[in-house]
């Protein structure tokens, strides 16, 4: 399943047909190009969809690749942030794809974080019933996690990712070196989404997150790398065990069913992704706690690790109604259930299916108590 | 692949995990409450998707049998016609699906011609990435064609068809006793579907249609029972052995790179989707005959067969400049290439990659001449 040559790591994601690789090596942004000819008989047109952040950084780069192997470009330029992951955008790349005249078989490239690759790789599963598409992951949250496994989606104004596709990439190209360029804020959120891993499936490597976060932090290569080959190779398994998320995915939304109804509480304007999902990690450990599913001290070994982290730790303030409306929407219902994805303990996650809302709101009081 | 009681027919669209049955019986509107009872573990929450024209003649009937059926239903009318397949469409499908909270494995049902099963069929295939859809096909063109083989999809303004999924229904249930209430146009226009099937891979179906053209027109239930049957039957067998169009599924899209044109050309307003494909199968077996293709008769042969039909056949005026433009926006387009689907003779049609333009020039000047 995986090659390793020098600092150069690829991995195969296994889906008969739908098969992929995940190409991680440092500097590899320069060679989109020749990788993009290996993939595709003949070099045509392309469309690389960005946002305005990432492009003036590294939209010249790839696209002097792509030239140089023969591609012509176009390119989509978007505004950033998840509260334009909206059909409006995706109006606007289908647009854009229209002018360009892509055709069946002329691939599409996301460079960005998970925003951009969500919108591109739903936008390309649409757009003449499926083209070919590419993720150049630009962020720790995207290179860790959403650029693999073919989930896509845009917002609708009542819940996120309600309107998407199970669409796989044609290839994952990681660049680490990008991630010099990140906030720390954002180079935060993407941490925490590598420890969830470790939280459901893998409790050394939580422990090794927890023992290098520092390191992580000013992104030391060989403690990034580390990180992001683990996940690749956590998400990839996963991912060939479960596609379409009809089992053992659902164990990767740990936190994202309170970690969405707070993004939906706050308009998508006050935490980013991974800050959300961490929060709900803290609420899905505690509830695991308040039923009994996990020891006492499990939330406070997450909660110092997030500390660690540096990420807001303290719950908004909205009452228990609220984040029942708000995750009644949540995607991952099934019936009039919502689905939480709990912990036995560290390292070992499960989905639970029968949580009533009471525990709910013991849950929510106990956090105004506190 | 099929089992007949009596006047009822159901087919086996084989796709592995995609596989569907297609039922075709007089009367079995009134029975589809029990057919998703058998489909689904428990009847819960479905939505039913039909428009301004179908809704008041057959949604009580199928509310009546879903709620028999212990089904809570909600619906959700679109306006009529073509010109409305578009993202507002499906905007307002996916509102109406979030309003009644529709979760991942409660179906959408659409009840309709090809225009509502297509925007149905996409509206659930990014539903929460994906929700079952079920068929209920109320036209001719629906009933034989379009309601089978999983091509879903909306309009885009340059290009028809441009945004969409391959994307199978749970099930197809045909009734053709609802026929009885189209207009004459939309008869004819979709028995000029079933006679499509005749001209790519049946001569001597294409002869039975030719026959029976003044019975099919007054709906005498054993013709048109025999050509839904042998329309799905011919359908099934194409999409089972290319789901996705990678091949000979192609061949089904006679008349439709001109057809599209005309439709885009003409905004949707002037012609059915039946009577714009007509009219691209006679450019298209003209042009057959032109490249020497398809012996000199064959497009006499076709004309005289949709004359009897009474199907328009006047080819609107535009040049060949703004014919190749709109084809250019075709979604069949491989590279800068537009392909054609032709005739070998009636019975035997073809995929044809390598038109060039002055081709298309001394058709469409053929016909100004004529």
């Amino acid at each position: 399943m995986s090659e390793s040559v020098e600092n150069r790591q690829i991995y195969q994601v296994d889906l008969g047909a739908r098969s992929y690789d995940i190409h991680i090596e440092a500097g590899c942004l320069n060679h989109i190009g020749g990788a993009l000819n290996k993939l595709f008989n003949s070099s045509t047109r392309c469309m690389v969809v960005s946002n305005v952040t990432v492009a003036p950084l590294y939209l010249a780069r790839v696209r002097k690749s792509l030239e140089e192997a023969g591609w012509q470009v176009s390119e989509c330029i978007l505004p950033d942030g998840e509260r334009y992951k909206t059909i409006d955008s995706f109006n606007t790349i289908m647009d854009a794809l229209m002018q360009a005249r892509l055709s069946r078989n002329e691939p599409v490239i996301a460079l960005g974080g998970g925003v951009v690759g969500d919108m591109t790789g739903f936008s390309a599963s649409c757009y003449r019933r499926g083209i070919p598409f590419i993720q150049i992951p630009t962020t720790v949250l995207a290179q860790v996690d959403s650029s693999v496994g073919g989930k896509t989606a845009i917002n609708h104004p009542h819940g996120k990712n309600m309107i998407g596709a199970f669409y796989q990439p044609k290839l994952v190209w990681i660049d680490p070196d990008v991630l010099q360029t990140l906030a720390q804020r954002e180079i935060k959120a993407g941490i925490a989404e590598a420890i969830k891993y470790g939280l459901i499936r893998d409790a050394s490597f939580f422990d090794w997150m927890h023992s290098n976060i520092a390191a992580a932090l000013k992104l030391e290569p060989a403690v990034i790398s580390t990180m992001i080959h683990a996940c690749c190779q956590h998400k990839a398994e996963v991912v060939m065990q479960d596609e379409t998320e009809q089992g053992v995915r659902a164990l990767l939304n740990l936190g994202h069913t309170f970690g969405h109804a707070i993004e939906s509480m706050t308009r998508y304007t006050t935490y980013l992704h991974g800050e959300a999902v961490a929060l709900g990690t803290l609420l899905a450990v505690r509830l695991s706690e308040q039923c009994g599913y996990a020891p006492a001290g499990t939330e406070k070994k997450v909660a110092a690790c997030y500390k660690q982290l540096g990420l807001p730790l303290h719950i908004p303030d909205f009452d228990a109604s609220q984040w029942l409306d708000a995750m009644g929407h949540d995607k991952k219902n099934i019936g009039s259930q919502i689905r939480y994805i709990l912990l036995h303990k560290i390292g070992d996650g499960f989905v639970a299916g029968s949580i009533e809302p009471h525990a709910i709101h013991a849950l929510i009081d106990s956090y105004h108590a506190g």
